[in-house]
C-alpha cells in the first residue's frame, strides 16, 4: 500500500489515514483498514450544532453520533488521537448555501474557527462482521431515498436515507442478526422485503449504479443510512456544510468489535 | 390507586402520571409502571444545552440521551405525547447558580420559554427485566461518587456517579448479560468487584442510605447512574437547572422492552 517503512505500534487505520493524508490514496475507503469503525463526517458552523445534534438524536438508528468535536478542533480526540479531519478522507463534500460545489482532496483553505465536526457511525463497520458470518458486503447494495420522514429538529429534516442490500433468505437472517449487535452503527434492518412499503427510489438510486431487476432468489434488506444527516443539512442550507464524499468515509483508530454487542 | 375510573385505552405509565399530576401519589416511582422506560430529567436554558448534549455524548453509558425537547416545550412528543414535564414528576429538585433550593412538587412558575429538557435513561429501566430473571432490585442498591472522572465539555464535567448494587455470583452473572442488552439505559456494569479501584465512596453514598459491610457471599457491581448528568451540572454552577428530585424519576409510555436488544 505504501513504500515507506510502516512501523510495529503503528495501527492499520494509522497507516491508512497517513497514506490518504499524503495523497498516496485517493479512492473509496471501503475495504481499507478492515474491522476499524469507519465515520461520515458532518462538518457545520456551531450556530447550528444543538439543531444539527437534535436532529440525530431524533433520528439515532440513522444518525448514531459517535464523537462531536469542540469548535475549531480538527482532531477527533477520542476516536482517533493522531488524526486531521481536515485532511484524512481522501475526498470530500462541499456545499455553500446549499449548493454543493466542486470535491476537494482536503479542507485546508475552507476551515474556520467555529465549526463542529460530527462523526457517524457507518454500516461499512459492521462490513467485517458480516463477511465473517458468510455475507458477503462487496455488491448489490445501494444507497436510496425513501419517502420515511424523519423527525424535524430546527432546520434540518428530510425523508430518510437507506442502504439497501440484496441478499438470501439465508443471508438475510444472519444479517439481520449481526447488525443488531451493533446499536451504534445503524443496527437492525429497519425494513425487510417490498421496497414500494417505504418509498425506496430504486428508480434514481443515490450510490451504487442502477438497480437491475431482483433476482427470484434475493431478500432486499433496508438499514437506515448516514447519509440521512448529510441530506438533513442539505435541506437546510447552511451557508457553510463539509462532508466525506460518499465512499470516501473517516477511518477511526476505534476496533468496530469494541462497539458491538454480545 | 385511585379512585377514578380508568378508561381501558389508557396506558399504566398514563394512570400513573395523571395520579401523580393530581398529587395522589407523591413518593418515589419506582416499583410504578413497572416495564416502561423511567427518565432522569435534565432542565436547563437554551444557551447551556449544546454543552450539556456533547457532554451526554461523550459520557454516553452515564448519560444515555432517549428525547430533547424544543426550547419551551414541556411535552416530550417521543417517549410521552399526553406527558407534561413541569407536572409529572411528584418531586423536582431546582438548583439556582449551583446552590440547591427546597423541593417542589411542581415547575409551573418557575418554567420559561427558553427551557430545554433533556430526557435521560434510568437503570430503573431494567428492573423489570432483572426481577424476571431473578435478580432482586429492592435492596442492596446504592449511588456513590467515584473518583474516575467524566470527559468535559464546556462548563459540564466532574467525576462519574455509579450504582452499585450487590449480587451473588450466579446473580451477578445474569444482571451483566441482562443489563448488556439495554445499552440505551446504562447498559452493561462499568466495573465489578473492588470499590476502591473505581474510587467508589462507600462512606458518603449520595442515595441509598449507609452502606453496611460486605456479606461473604455477595459481589458489588457498578453501573454508570444518570445522577452524573446532574453532578455535572451542578459543577457548572448553572443560573437554572432543573430536575426530577433523586427517585422521583419521569415515568414515560414507552416499553423497556422496546429498548432492549434480543
Amino acid at each position: 500500500m505504501t513504500d515507506d517503512v510502516t512501523p510495529d505500534a503503528m495501527l492499520e487505520s494509522e497507516c491508512v489515514r497517513r497514506d490518504i493524508r499524503a495523497g498516496r490514496i485517493r479512492g473509496t475507503s471501503r475495504g481499507l483498514a478492515l474491522g476499524f469503525v469507519q465515520c461520515n463526517l458532518a462538518i457545520l458552523p456551531k450556530t447550528y450544532a444543538f439543531d444539527f445534534m437534535l436532529y440525530c438524536q431524533r433520528n439515532q438508528r440513522a444518525c448514531p453520533v459517535l464523537e462531536v468535536t469542540d469548535p475549531g478542533d480538527p482532531v477527533p480526540r477520542q476516536l482517533a488521537r493522531g488524526a486531521d479531519l481536515r485532511t484524512d478522507c481522501a475526498r470530500y463534500s462541499v456545499f455553500i448555501d446549499g449548493a454543493r460545489q466542486d470535491d476537494r482532496t482536503d479542507l485546508n483553505d475552507i476551515w474556520r474557527d467555529d465549526l463542529v465536526a460530527f462523526l457517524i457511525g457507518s454500516s461499512i463497520t459492521f462490513d467485517a462482521a458480516l463477511e465473517r458470518a458468510g455475507v458477503p458486503t462487496d455488491k448489490d447494495r445501494w444507497v436510496l431515498r425513501t419517502t420515511v420522514p424523519t423527525e424535524p429538529a430546527g432546520p434540518f429534516g428530510g425523508d430518510l436515507i437507506v442502504t439497501m442490500r440484496w441478499l438470501t433468505p439465508a443471508q438475510a437472517i444472519t444479517a439481520t442478526q449481526v447488525s443488531a449487535r451493533f446499536p451504534f452503527n445503524h443496527g437492525a434492518p429497519i425494513h425487510i422485503g417490498d421496497p414500494t412499503t417505504i418509498g425506496a427510489d430504486l428508480a434514481r438510486p443515490m450510490f451504487g449504479g442502477p438497480v437491475p431487476p431482483l433476482p427470484a432468489d434475493r431478500t432486499p434488506l433496508f438499514w437506515a443510512c448516514g447519509v440521512t444527516p448529510q441530506s438533513a443539512a442539505e435541506v437546510a442550507r447552511l451557508p457553510l456544510f463539509l462532508t466525506h464524499a460518499a465512499g470516501h468515509s473517516f477511518i477511526t483508530d476505534r476496533k468496530a468489535s469494541s462497539l458491538m454487542l454480545p
